[in-house]
């Protein structure tokens, strides 16, 4: 099979399930709907499809957190190389941070610093990939955690969260999941796309059921602390000596630097299981392979922990805390969409359509399209995040624009509504 | 299989492979090398292991890039994602930058940007995973290549560079290892760690063998325009319409920045055989599931390439002419130590150990164990690169450091020999 004169023949191609033009990411899908977006339509486009509020001066960070980056910068010691499972100090200033909230002490060995969340979500799946291996993923949830399961070769089972229990799960239903092969459940606590907070109490009856069939809790807490109603929020380390548990966060959201890449995993298990069962190896050595978070934003991280006043998170908090209001009352008072519960944690909270009310929506994804077509509001369809037919609305960001966003959304509603 | 009152089982378990405590990364080895340094030596410790020269006074980055970062990040614009295949300015500019030196002008996008070229090579190495499929890798090479082809699942043969050939690979040899399977060859040019540099000629060779086998070529160009001798770098791009190439390349060595961690990945490809063929595609689905480089500083990528004036560059040039040669000259006065050519480009140098003259070593590894003990002095040992009682030595320090590093390593090897 060599190449002559004629038509040349390569012999590598695309690996088949990367090769697709599929929308499976919400970047890919939320891409797709801007694409139809009028050019003619001289209103601002209301962004209320993603997490990242860091656009709006009402949400900029805090400049002690710019004055470390810049400083650890400025001193030119951290132009180098990371380690590959970061920089001590950083670590240790992640283990302290955390252990605020825990009832024991994390170590700096227990941190493993990473490229924003979603290489912790990278890792964790490729450490518990092994044939046969399958993995409990809540619906709705984080699409990142499906596609990465699905790339390392883990078999993936839903469990539903529930809108009429304020999105718990049903823990028999999940128990009906679990066999010899399951390695593993996926918790988002403050709840990405839900916009709920577990109670203790449902917390303690995971680790619970975990413990009972020997399968680990990996708790996405990424929104950890941006929590506006009377619900806590309790870290799944607390379980940490029931049942192992690998905790992912980041400063992306409570700091609203999702550009910095700065995330975490870390094992919180007193109990040592992670270390035993050469969990904390495979860690180490796949980060060995990977590429570190920058090094100075690392250099930066103490100061950005200890540095910041709660000053700034209940700006943040207060202001989530309004926008969610606003958000949820306002739909309320839109007939064909119902919000079975008022957000109390993280930036989202989703919305059931009621197709039948209206005459020329053929689905979710047909509602987000023509919605951005026609009054530049950008909102993510909720088939990306598992739930069809629904749809996934981010209150982060400002007052003004989000009323605007919402009034534009009910006026489409309006013209949409089949005439009686 | 319930966890009962007893003994608890765990169903999750450490990826097989993944799990050794094997030393299969560069970092990994120099890391147990460094864990044997002598703690009551009061010696300065020299770093002759990898190339990363940031630490020292003279190779400190232009305040040009410093400032490039620090005013992107005071904007405030850029603390949001950015998209998964890089900032557009910055794959614009990368696109330009590279375009200097091609016959043909590269688009934004033909340019992804990578954490690093580290991130470049997961994603090629990704891409290109198909069952059954295989590799060819330059011995010595680069680890990363290795270890990820591993993780991927393609086979890895490797052709060997010949040092009496001035490290340049024989191609009949190299046809020899092709088979119906094999997808790429990769070639690493400025030579890691030879520190040899490929002629045009060679270069034309290799694309042709690659155009009439119908395999793809990876080039890494992350030392690209670090030569010091005779020969000038050409890029492997030139050759794109003869073969598509993918470029790796990174600001990390030629800006001095390797913590910065900003790398891309490059189609050189005028003829669009991997759009064609679907790599393109692939390569943006599997950066929409990874994350992405610091928006900040991508954005000051554009004032990074076009700020920088040659003076730093030739800077850094004329003290790698300098060390490279205080490297090569008093290792020539080392009796059991063989280094062929004298190195013309990159910051390494291969040297052969003769054992035989030696009485207690046993090989390689034990080699830069004892000198790191006795001597202060860190090297990385070549099974590490793949030439076992071989060493990869860097010169890319400053010169004071390098000839106190160079005379400890005379007086070890003294001091081992043989009696006579």
């Amino acid at each position: 099979m060599e190449n002559g004169g004629g038509k040349k023949v390569w012999k590598f191609r695309a690996k088949g399930e990367l090769a697709s033009e599929a929308h499976v990411s919400i970047r890919g899908m939320l891409e797709m709907i801007k694409g139809g977006l009028d050019g003619g339509d001289e209103r601002p486009i209301i962004p209320l499809g993603h997490g990242d509020p860091s656009g709006f001066t009402f949400f900029r960070t805090i400049s002690t957190a710019e004055d470390a980056v810049v400083s650890a910068l400025r001193s030119g010691k951290y132009n180098c190389y990371s380690p590959s499972v970061g920089l001590l100090p950083a670590r240790r200033a992640i283990a302290e941070h955390l252990s605020q909230d825990l009832p024991y002490k994390l170590s700096s060995n227990d941190v493993f610093i990473t490229n924003g969340c979603t290489q912790a979500i990278e890792t964790v799946m490729t450490v518990l990939a092994h044939p046969n291996a399958n993995i409990l993923l809540p619906r709705p949830g984080f699409p990142m955690y499906e596609a990465r399961a699905v790339f390392c070769g883990i078999q993936v089972r839903h469990f539903d969260l529930l809108p009429h229990r304020n999105w718990e799960m049903d823990l028999d239903a999940v128990e009906g999941l679990v066999d010899d092969n399951t390695v593993a459940i996926v918790i988002i606590n403050p709840g990405n796309p839900c916009g709920n907070v577990f109670s203790y109490h449902h917390l303690a009856k995971i680790a619970e059921m975990a413990k009972k069939h020997g399968i680990l809790v990996v708790a996405d807490e990424v929104y950890g602390h941006l929590t506006f109603g009377s619900e806590p929020f309790v870290p799944m380390g607390v379980f940490g000596s029931v049942v192992p548990v690998i905790t992912l966060g980041s400063i992306s959201k409570r700091w609203v630097v999702p550009g910095w890449r700065i995330g975490w995993l870390v094992t919180t298990d007193p109990n040592g299981v992670l270390q035993q069962t050469k969990i904390v190896n495979c860690i180490k050595n796949i980060l060995n392979i990977t590429s570190e978070p920058v090094t100075f934003i690392q250099a930066a991280v103490p100061d950005i922990l200890w540095g910041t006043k709660e000053d700034f998170f209940n700006k943040t908090i207060n202001i989530l805390k309004q926008t969610s209001d606003i958000c949820y009352n306002q739909i309320k008072e839109i007939n064909c969409l119902t919000c079975f519960n008022k957000p109390v944690g993280s930036m989202f909270l989703m919305v059931k359509i009621n197709l039948s009310l209206l005459e020329d929506i053929k689905d979710d994804v047909d509602f987000c399209c023509k919605l951005a077509r026609e009054e530049s509001v950008i909102i993510l369809p909720g088939c990306s995040v598992g739930l069809k037919n629904w749809l996934r609305i981010t209150f982060a960001i400002e007052p003004s624009p989000l009323e605007d966003g919402v009034a534009r959304l009910k006026s489409f509603c309006q013209r949409h509504m089949k005439k009686k």
